[in-house]
């Protein structure tokens, strides 16, 4: 993966004021000092910087209830990162929407999900007290979850061959604001 | 983020018994070498290791089943570590309390939570065999997840304006405990 | 953990072709040059990318819904990363299978949990339109979710003492591709 931001800053390649004993690991005594151009870690590292690691993406809904793939947004920002291997997460900050991965090809498997999940938790009559009646939507916010972890490779998603990255919006429609950090 | 414990023991650092033939990409054969102080990479990496990137979280129930927040204590943590940008994951070691984020503000969210999964998913009627009679508490711990995980950025959480973070109790009221590493 | 590959490739090794003078914080100008060896980075990195940090398991499953363990595979795979403490994400590749965590212990656990979801969201009578009648299999797929994230210290994985890892089988008997990323 691509060095990361907190570490690039000076963790690993930076200098520092400790005394140079402490470093015998680095050459050996026994052998005669060679003359050397110096290590460019620091400029290869700036290189890297100029890239980023997270992102904050965009998902718009349109219904109350809708699954809105965007494995598109993500593969692109991926792409734009550099990274080769690692991990994404994305992370979705509301509490009445999730993020899933699900068949990306018959929108039947998205409306059939939705649809279970609206005959198992209905907007009314289970008895919720939050005023907002949006409590089925919190509920179901938390079923699918607030964040999808994919892992990658070759800088590419490490997705099956049906799978496709769902914004899970049960509280639209809306704008929703999905964090994507990779790691 | 800050360096990983791991690879701070020597893996990025450490000197090896190669050949320097091996090194090409290290300096230009056709530059005259320069005279340089060496680079001080281990030293830096040493005081970064005095700050932990894990932490074992203690978080009390009082009933049987209970949503606790504790977002807090993952931020103090967090600002312990003294990591700047990343991923936090949380992980419940136990199979009858779960991890989930959501609303924290108005209590009926998480009262509603509960009393829908308890009206799906009863502690008796619906024919388990588990002998502990909790099964309910493992389906709902499976259904809600073991494990969160919270991007941060500028060592800050990156929850949105009404996110917590809560251990789902489904089987309480005990302490758990939940680990935090940070990557 | 173990450097990670892409950027022991070079993105905090390699040389780059930004002019000496960006490279204030590695030696002090008003200090004389000493002569040293040349650290010895890159081969050191080369011999931490013998260990793989990524693999692909198989897990077989024989019946339409069952839990299939397989916490000894990834323990094993954790042991050849020789990684020492991190996160392992296994993510499967599939949309009528998931991941979960529960208690590996009482085989009626993961019974009592299949009957439940059965029960719930049963393969028939909901109003399912998707054509190949396994939409039950999508939503408890995502209802348990593709991945799960587990921490690890010292090489073992942090489960907590009844903890054990499955495959969700919701649409079987198959063998599923499963991701293990080490981080």
């Amino acid at each position: 993966m691509v060095t990361q931001r907190g570490r690039a800053r000076g963790q690993c390649c930076e200098s520092s004021d400790l005394p140079l004993a402490t470093l015998p690991s680095l050459f050996n005594p026994h052998e005669r000092p060679k003359l050397v151009a110096p290590p460019r870690l620091v400029q290869s590292t700036d290189l890297v910087l100029e890239r980023s690691m997270m992102f904050t993406l965009k998902v718009r809904s349109h219904q109350r209830e809708e699954l809105v793939e965007f494995t598109e947004q993500v593969a692109e920002k991926l792409k734009e990162s550099g990274a080769q291997d690692g991990i994404v997460v994305l992370y979705v900050q509301h509490t009445t929407a999730g993020l899933t991965i699900n068949e990306n090809a018959d929108p039947d498997v998205p409306r059939d999900m939705l649809h279970a999940l609206r005959t198992l938790i209905p907007q009314h009559g289970m008895g919720f007290r939050h005023g907002e009646e949006n409590s089925d939507a919190h509920i179901k916010a938390s079923l699918t979850g607030p964040s999808v972890t994919v892992p990658f490779a070759d800088g590419k998603l490490l997705l099956g061959r049906w799978q496709g990255i769902f914004l899970c919006e049960f509280d639209g429609g809306r704008e929703r604001r999905v964090i994507m950090m990779i790691r």
